[in-house]
């Protein structure tokens, strides 16, 4: 490998040289005048998401080729009504779809991988990432039986994969689920380094510690630019060893050993899942999953090797009645306090399964998603009210966050010692946070890029400079329908929400105009139609009114008519309501 | 005053003698016999509220008599929607309205006056609190016009009201909230203290210490029961003094002294406002007011003294143009990223009169409440990218709570030394927490209940037991209509929000069924009509088929046609599109 030839170390500006370009050869660049010329540069670009850039698709793009990385998909807002899904805008994607060469997937969370499925149906990009990444991938594309024609390659972490003028290295990260990678990307113009989500582990409960050494490599020979993740950028310290969170359960499976064991994590903490399972082991109890998502994750991930059960441990639900309390673990989803998720179930007994109560020992090994609290807790109190101990937030050290805080931050910027630093993943307060740290470590301000969904920037070794917006944003998927609910519609949906609609439905006379049937008043999420027969009463008696009147004048403009209809309904419902229901005339001529 | 020979320090169950009773008098408890059978009891009940029980109506009843604590209203959870404000159900108080001597009230905050008016507006009871908090109060009722009419009573703290067989002793407390109170219900059966909401600050930056020394006296003398609040019983350690946002307020002003400075924070912590008022001052700095409810409480607060202005201070908003930014401290709601709030509206350039940008130096002086963080967090990244300075949550001192951690719990209980523990003011978790201080104190786990709404028990010097519940909940407050709507119609705006509607009108002939008119299609919040115009179409052919053949059958019963219609069409919509919107077929005979 020519690895310590082909980069040297950026010392200043005129030092830096990329050369892992076939078209951009040792020669060309000596010739000065015409290399200054010509200087490649690579262009980023954020598509996407909700609120935290970069975390769904980034874009990058040097000498015509483009790579893209990661795809992910969000839940969407309160005020989303309705809507599933957020996936992000791809059409500048479409636009460009003949330079790209594929897209690199740094780790299988479903906010990095999925929206490749609605992407894939529109595009087929080949696809590369680490053996437990694409086999949840392959899961979720079976789902929406793209699997057959998708283009999935498998790279394992510290191999590498040639895009155009780029290779793309593999990098292996501690995140909270297996198999997570960092990316660099060798470009023409020097190698940009994505971290991806990550930690600093350095007992890992399973498998290794992140490969600090190749993060070194790399800020040995020079690298033009390092995007990081900045999630925890504004918690002081480490994050702690997962080995942490193996003492807390050893500690409470002892404290309950007379219980029935309940634990909520997330699906994909495929780790967390395997300290459970070897307490279990270790206390001699069973292991039953619930939740659709948890058996999924853990079908796959047993499969790819990196979850290992026992024989005999793991038993279906239904076999829960054979076991006494005290012979069971039970690993369901719900952590989040998610509605529709077992845990909530349980807690609301609603579960088809499981019903809970005095003997049920609960732990909530994860934190809340900020936006999730309220729900989570709503979920512990009802788990309270019937009796349950429950385990929750900062009570044991039963979850540990999977995302570097202050400290592991600094660490991995000074080993990869970019020219330009470019904070991503998080709110724009996580993003500045993270850029103070640079700054703390004596990074130029200017050589740090604080971006935001649709922002572009191009860079190389003599300048970093904002590029023009592109198309970007958010894409709601309701139901089968990817991109057909849109403002006008969630507009429409808040107000129903908010105080209901009334429909005022009436035959007319083709000739005359005059009111044939009706009015008919028809009201949904308004009042009780029982106890306000009055009110629709009047409201009735009004539009009447209001359609003889129009009728006596030869007012025939239905348009007219309807707005006289909503405007004057509208009026006296909210003098004698306070409310403002959506009016809906309806006019039929017969 | 003959406090130290009415009252005796419980030690015993045959020690505990409760004696501000006339008709319970010295002589009788000395009739052993006759006066065990008698012996007197308090029943409390707890009325209303969201999750958090004693929060919003406490009911005290004792000898026939009727005492009442607090009266607050809550915001609405997420999925009530269109709902404005929840409060308590009064039918329990209504059908025992002929007991009712009072209510007394512990502070002005909004959870616990918020529904004064909706229950003085249905049963005028005579309130009785401090200074402040009734003219806190008053301002409320005058814009519910019912100021002329209601009985308001100032006690100031230390002072007693007779209420029937009670006496209502009220005791200076340390909150967020000038005159805020804790209350000590001497009674027949002895005596009940309820902690309001509270924290022991030995430095307020205002006014004076809790009044322990109260505390001490009570249980001195023997209480029967502590009704304890729980906001922050799962935080170790104390609750920082008021002094510590003095500093870091300095420090702040300090460094922003170039910068415009604005400062979110309750429109109800007077002396927060203080704080911020005399920072402005010994920075030369004008003050202005901004959002309806922070220009209202300062009003009502510098009128009965609680907030001292130096003159010439204040100016109106519309000045703000006259002065430079570093002359300027902006005072304004919206610490919890409420979406109509000033601070707000500034982040999203909404608001009339104040555009924030580069310069300004911005301060939230408050933590998001549960279930806030993310709004508060989107009004941060707003900011931010509009190139403030923001301060929020932990980055300084500049906000403390306004509730007692464990610490202060504990040493308030020990000073009460109640012969029974009720933790109430909180979720379940809470509630839970609290009581395991007490347990740590050694309080026997019989003598602890952890009540939830409707919840009521009796209790006196020999027993506490739960009696059978009573009617309790929310009551839902919708534009001018009180729990007119209820949960067929919340259930009604969740399918509209969720899918929209579709509504199928036509006109059938009175005679023989067939369609004369239609059907039309009308959708609301379900796709971009524009886009889907031949999915509607093809709704419209499905209803006429179904419509024509029902008359070709003879079916004239119009349940039967719409459900038809409903089920076939919801069924097509379904597969097409993944969705169920709400379907509404509306007929007219002509």
């Amino acid at each position: 490998m020519a690895e310590k030839n082909k980069n040297r170390r950026f010392t200043s500006k005129r030092d830096v040289k990329a050369k892992t370009n076939r078209r951009y050869s040792k020669a060309n660049l000596q010739k000065k005048g015409r290399a200054e010329k010509n200087k490649p540069s690579v262009k980023i670009a954020f598509l996407g998401g909700l609120n935290e850039i970069g975390k769904n698709i980034t874009v990058f793009e040097c000498e015509g080729d483009i790579v893209l990385l990661d795809c992910g998909m969000a839940f969407p807002d309160g005020d989303m009504l309705g809507v599933d899904l957020v996936i992000p805008d791809f059409s500048y994607i479409e636009q460009n779809i003949d330079k790209v060469k594929g897209m690199v997937v740094t780790h299988g969370h479903e906010d990095h991988i999925g929206g490749i499925p609605f992407l894939l149906s529109k595009m087929n990009i080949p696809i590369y990432g680490t053996p437990l990444t694409i086999g949840l991938l392959s899961n979720k594309l079976k789902e929406h039986s793209l699997f057959n024609s998708a283009k999935l390659n498998v790279v394992k972490a510290g191999g590498r994969v040639k895009l155009g003028c780029f290779e793309a290295e593999f990098i292996h990260v501690n995140h909270s689920i297996p198999d997570a990678c960092a990316i660099a990307l060798h470009t023409p113009a020097g190698v940009v380094v994505h971290s991806g989500d990550f930690k600093i582990d350095c007992t890992p409960f399973v498998g290794n510690m992140i490969d600090l050494h190749s993060f070194a490599r790399l800020g040995h020979h020079g690298v033009l630019a390092f995007l990081c993740e900045s999630t925890n950028a504004d918690r002081k310290g480490y994050t702690a060893t997962e080995q942490t969170v193996t003492s807390s359960l050893d500690s409470l499976f002892r404290e309950a050993y007379k219980n029935r064991i309940i634990i909520a994590t997330f699906a994909s903490n495929v780790n967390r899942v395997q300290q459970i399972i070897d307490c279990a082991e270790k206390y001699d109890r069973k292991v039953a999953f619930s939740g659709r998502s948890m058996v999924n994750y853990m079908k796959v991930a047993e499969e790819l090797g990196y979850l290992k059960v026992p024989k005999n441990m793991l038993i279906d639900i239904d076999m829960l009645s054979r076991y006494s309390p005290e012979q069971i673990v039970l690993i369901t989803t719900g952590s989040q306090g998610e509605p529709m998720s077992a845990l909530s179930r349980m807690a609301y007994s609603d579960h088809r399964k499981v019903s809970v109560g005095e003997g049920d020992f609960i732990i909530i090994s994860a934190n809340p998603i900020p936006g999730n609290e309220k729900t989570v807790g709503n979920v512990v109190d009802e788990l309270l009210k019937r009796g349950c101990r429950v385990i929750y937030e900062g009570m044991y050290d039963v979850h540990v966050s999977g995302h570097a805080c202050q400290e592991e931050l600094k660490i991995l910027q000074r080993l990869v010692n970019p020219k330009y630093f470019i904070p991503v993943h998080g709110e724009q307060k996580h993003l500045r946070k993270n850029a103070e740290l640079a700054l703390s470590l004596g990074m130029d301000k200017k050589n740090i890029y604080i971006g935001d969904i649709g922002k572009c920037i191009e860079i190389n070794e003599d300048y970093m400079k904002e590029l023009p917006p592109v198309p970007a944003g958010k894409v709601f998927v309701d139901g089968l329908g990817v991109g057909d609910v849109g403002s006008i519609v969630l507009r429409d949906r808040k107000h129903l929400a908010q105080d209901g609609l009334i429909i005022i439905v009436a035959s007319l006379d083709v000739y005359d105009g005059h009111v044939i049937s009706g009015p008919d008043i028809v009201s949904r999420g308004f009042v009780y139609v029982r106890e306000s027969e009055e009110l629709l009463d009047e409201i009735r008696a009004h539009a009447l009114n209001i359609l003889e009147d129009c009728a006596d004048r030869n007012i025939k403009e239905w348009g007219i008519i309807k707005n006289r209809i909503k405007d004057d309904v509208s009026k006296m419902i909210g003098q004698k309501t306070g409310r403002a229901p959506m009016i809906l005339p309806i006019l039929q001529e017969v």
